[in-house]
């Protein structure tokens, strides 16, 4: 078992019921938990070269700055629409019911540049797509979608197939 | 003056009309200038013991995280209210128009720790007089109130008189 995972609180029916919902912020409050979950995260990434890392918004916020200080790359948030208050380009994404959207600042990324994707756990894996459609209409190179969480039964991974994926615990 | 002030962009009316936001989007994507930036917000607190460094949603995320991770500390989110999965209490603030509230895990602090909050900015200090109000409640001792930028005019720095407050910028 990964030591991590005894950190990580389940809250039954949240956001909605039926869903057990994995926090993670049990784990950012222990100084050891946090360190230790940060340092997998790097080891997923490995030796590699990263000039940005996007955080999504807002849980992967928490580790994704955290990486971008470790691999000396800039920090890249992606938001909901209307958050960013410069230019952005954004991408639609299908929802149980509906759609939703997210954001990049139009500057964020330049041509060529070698991008982490941050979040802290794969779903469906919706998100984290569009998030990559954003990365390449930007020109940016996608090394990893890097996640604390994936959620195998949802099979985000399909989604993703077209992109190299990584994660520090599994369900 | 300030090396990282550079960094910072200047966006006119967002998120309204009349409103000069400064925007930190450019700093973190600079990882020179968020390393800089990292580096005196570290600075602002010295040589203190720190239990827990809360983040208020969600650019105090950003370097909130990277707080907690140099001084070893625990980090906690403070969220507008319905993101925090688990048991809360909560703050309300008042607004230019109507109120607005701030949460907190009730678990998320113990009593006699010692809390550092970090926000981007010190606007009104509405928000963090209620961030400091939460931790209170749940028997935390305040080391610091502590901001990347503080917007003197708006006067925040009155409404956190009973608090230690530090910024790395002033306007």
């Amino acid at each position: 078992m990964n030591e991590i995972e005894q950190y990580i609180r389940v809250i039954q029916d949240f956001p909605k019921e039926g869903v057990l919902f994995k926090d993670i912020a049990t784990l950012l409050q222990n100084p050891k938990a946090m360190q230790l979950c940060k340092k997998q995260l790097i080891d997923l990434v490995g030796d590699q070269k990263i000039d940005k890392v996007i955080g999504i918004e807002s849980r992967g916020f928490f580790f994704g700055t955290l990486l971008a200080a470790h691999f000396n790359a800039g920090f890249i948030p992606v938001r909901k629409p209307g958050k960013l208050p410069y230019k952005t380009i954004s991408e639609l994404y299908d929802l149980e019911y509906g759609t939703d959207a997210v954001e990049i600042h139009i500057d964020a990324i330049k041509k060529g540049e070698r991008v982490l994707i941050h979040d802290d756990v794969l779903a469906t894996g919706g998100t984290a797509n569009a998030v990559c459609k954003l990365v390449e209409r930007l020109g940016g190179e996608i090394v990893q979608c890097n996640f604390i969480i994936q959620l195998d039964f949802l099979n985000g991974k399909e989604k993703l197939k077209n992109y190299t994926i990584a994660s520090a615990l599994q369900y």
